[in-house]
C-alpha cells in the first residue's frame, strides 16, 4: 500500500490516531486521489462521517470513538463529552456501530470521570484504540469463518465496500474474500459498482486491485443476468444494522441481491462484527433508513446527468428480510436461523 | 418541444428523412445538448446505431429502413443494397426490429428491382416512412390498450427509455404512461436511471419533463426497496426481442425488476410492437445478447470511476423468462399466457 495513508499496526486503516489529531482518509476522493484529512474536533469528525469521507458501519463506529478522544482534548467536562457524543451519534442514522462505539466510550468516560484530565484522555484513547484493534482482530476471525463456507474456486458477488476502508482495516464481506484468496479458494469477485456513490467501483475495485485479487466490475442491474447465467456461487454482503430477528439493513441494492440469490439458490451471507447486531431492534421495520440528498443521483462528480428540474428518491439502505439470509458470519461464529435465538446468544 | 429536432408529421422523432440525408438526434448528447446528425450513407447510419446515437428497438428498425433509402440514393444495384442491408443488420445483435425492418425494405426493393432508379428510390422512401408511421400509429394503440390495464392513480416503475426517442415518436412502455397521463390515471413514474448509459436519467427524465408528467429518478438498485415499501403499482418495460415462448430480452436490469415484481405481486407488463415479436426464436436461450465495451462501466463521460487496470462485465441486455411476465401489450392486443399460443397468433 502506498505510504502516507492512515495506518494501524502498519496496515491501511480508514482512520488513525495521530497525536493531537485524527487522520481520516477522504474516501470521497478515491481512487483518483488519496487525501488525508487532519481532524481536530468532534464536530469535524461528525462532518467527515456525514459526508462519507469515512463510511462503512464498523469504520464510522471507530471514527466516532476517536471523535470522543478529540472532545476530551478540548475539555473533559461531562457536558462537553455528552454534547460531542450527541453530535457524533446524529451524524448518520442507520449503522448501529456508531451508537455502540459511542456507548463504550461514554462508559469509559463515566468510570474515569473523577480522574485527572490526563488520565481520562489516556483511558479514552486506550478504549478507542481497543475498539479499533478488536475490530481488526474480529475481522480476521470473520475472514477465516467465512472462507470456510466457500467452495474451492468460488466466484463471489458483492456490493458496496466492505473491506479495509469500511472497517478497522481488514474487512467483513471483503475480509472473507481476502482470507479465501489467501487460501486460493476464490477464483473471481464480481463487484456491483454500487450507485449512486460507486463505492464498489471506486473503493472495492481499488482494494482488490491492491491485493491482486481478480475481479469484474458490473452495473448493479447486471447482477440478475450474472446469477441467471450461473456466474456467481455465493453472495457476500456487509451490514449496517442487524435486527434481533435477522432482518438486515445494508447498502441500497442488497435486498435485490438477496431476492435474486434465493431465486437462483445461491447462498447469501451477511458478514458483520457482533457490534452490528442490534438485539434492541425487533425487526427491519424499526430500523431507521437514511434518505440522502437527491443530488447524489441527479449529478455525477458535480456534472448533472438528468435534465434541470428532475427529482430523485435516494434511500441509502434497504432491508433484507431474515428469511433470505443463509447465515450471518460474525467473529463469534456463523449464526444460523432462527436468528431470534442465535443473535441474542451471540451478543450475550 | 424545442424546434430543430427531427420530426415526423410535426412530432418529435429520433430520426427523420430530410431530402438527400436523414436527420438523427444524437441521443448520446442528451439532455445536455440536442445535436442533430446529418446522415448521408448507410455506413454512417450503421455507425450511429452502433454507438447509440439512435437506440431503442423500434427506432433502430426505422433508422435502418432509412439507411436503405440512403443506400439507394448511392446506387440501386442489387449487390449495393444487399451489402448496405448487411452492414446495417450487423450494427447491433439483440433487437429483432432491425432485421424485421430491413427485411421489409429488401422485399420492397425486390418487388421494384426492374423499375427505374427514381421509382425504386420512391418506393423505398415510401416503405421506410410507412414503417415509421405504422410504428407511431401502433404505439398510440398500444398506449390505449396499456392505459386500460392501469388502476386510477397508478404509480409506475420503468427502466431505460421507451418513449418517443426509442420508437417512431410516441413510445411503448412510456407510450402507455403518456396515454394514461392524458387520461389522468398516472400519479407518479419511478424511473430507473439505467446504468451504465443512463438512458433513464438522461432520456426518460427529459421526455417526462417535457410532457409535465411527475417522476422520480432512482438508482437501479433502489427498485427493490421501492417495491418492498409498496411504492409502485405496476412495472412497465419495453423489449428488444420477444421469443416465441414469451421470454423477453430487454435492457440489463429488466429481469431483476421482473423477479422483484413477482415477489411483491405487482403486475409486470412488457410493452412492444409486434415487430419485436420473434416467433422464429423458440426461447430466450437463443436470443443473442450484446456485450458492450467495458469502458461504459469503468468511466463516466470519459472520466474514470474505477482505478486503472480495473475490468468490467457489460452485458447490454438480459432475458426475462415468460413466467414472470403478466402480459405483453402490443398494437394488436394484450397478449396473455400461454405465449407460445398468443405470440404466433398475433404475428399471423
Amino acid at each position: 500500500m502506498t505510504t502516507g495513508y492512515p495506518t494501524l499496526d502498519g496496515a491501511l486503516a480508514p482512520v488513525a490516531y495521530a497525536g493531537d489529531r485524527v487522520d481520516v482518509l477522504d474516501q470521497t476522493r478515491l481512487p483518483a486521489r488519496a487525501e488525508v484529512l487532519r481532524i481536530a474536533t468532534p464536530g469535524q469528525m461528525a462532518d467527515a462521517i456525514r459526508r462519507l469521507a469515512v463510511r462503512g458501519a464498523p469504520a464510522i463506529g471507530i471514527a466516532a470513538a476517536y471523535g470522543i478522544v478529540l472532545a476530551a482534548q478540548e475539555s473533559c467536562a461531562p457536558e462537553h463529552i455528552a454534547s460531542a457524543a450527541q453530535v457524533l451519534r446524529a451524524a448518520r442514522p442507520t449503522a448501529v456501530n456508531l451508537g455502540w462505539a459511542l456507548d463504550r466510550m461514554l462508559a469509559t468516560f463515566a468510570s474515569h470521570v473523577d480522574a485527572e484530565p490526563a488520565a481520562i484522555r489516556a483511558a479514552l484513547l486506550a478504549e478507542a484504540q481497543l475498539i479499533h484493534r478488536e475490530d481488526v482482530r474480529g475481522n480476521r476471525r470473520i475472514g477465516e469463518l467465512g472462507a470456510a463456507l466457500l467452495a474451492q474456486g468460488a466466484r463471489a458477488l458483492t456490493i458496496c465496500n466492505t473491506g479495509a476502508l469500511a472497517t478497522g482495516g481488514y474487512g467483513t464481506a471483503l475480509g472473507v474474500v481476502r482470507s479465501a484468496w489467501a487460501q486460493r479458494k476464490i477464483e473471481l469477485v464480481y463487484v456491483c459498482e454500487t450507485r449512486p456513490l460507486l463505492q464498489g467501483a471506486r473503493l472495492t475495485a481499488w482494494e482488490l486491485g491492491h491485493e491482486g485479487i481478480p475481479f469484474r466490475l458490473v452495473a448493479d442491474s447486471a447482477a440478475g443476468a450474472l446469477l441467471a447465467l450461473g456466474g456467481a456461487d455465493v453472495v457476500l454482503v456487509g451490514a449496517d444494522r442487524i435486527a434481533r430477528n435477522g432482518d438486515t439493513a445494508n447498502k441500497i441494492g442488497t435486498y435485490t441481491l438477496a431476492v435474486l440469490a434465493a431465486r437462483h439458490r445461491v447462498p447469501f451471507y451477511v458478514v458483520a462484527p457482533t457490534s452490528t447486531l442490534d438485539p434492541d431492534t425487533p425487526s427491519g421495520a424499526e430500523i431507521p433508513i437514511e434518505e440522502r440528498d437527491e443530488r447524489e443521483v441527479l449529478a455525477f462528480h458535480g456534472q448533472p446527468v438528468a435534465p434541470p428540474g428532475a427529482r430523485a428518491w435516494n434511500p441509502a439502505f434497504d432491508v433484507t428480510p431474515h428469511e433470505l439470509i443463509t447465515a450471518i458470519v460474525t467473529e463469534r461464529g456463523v449464526l444460523s436461523p432462527p436468528y431470534d435465538e442465535s443473535i441474542p446468544a451471540a451478543v450475550a
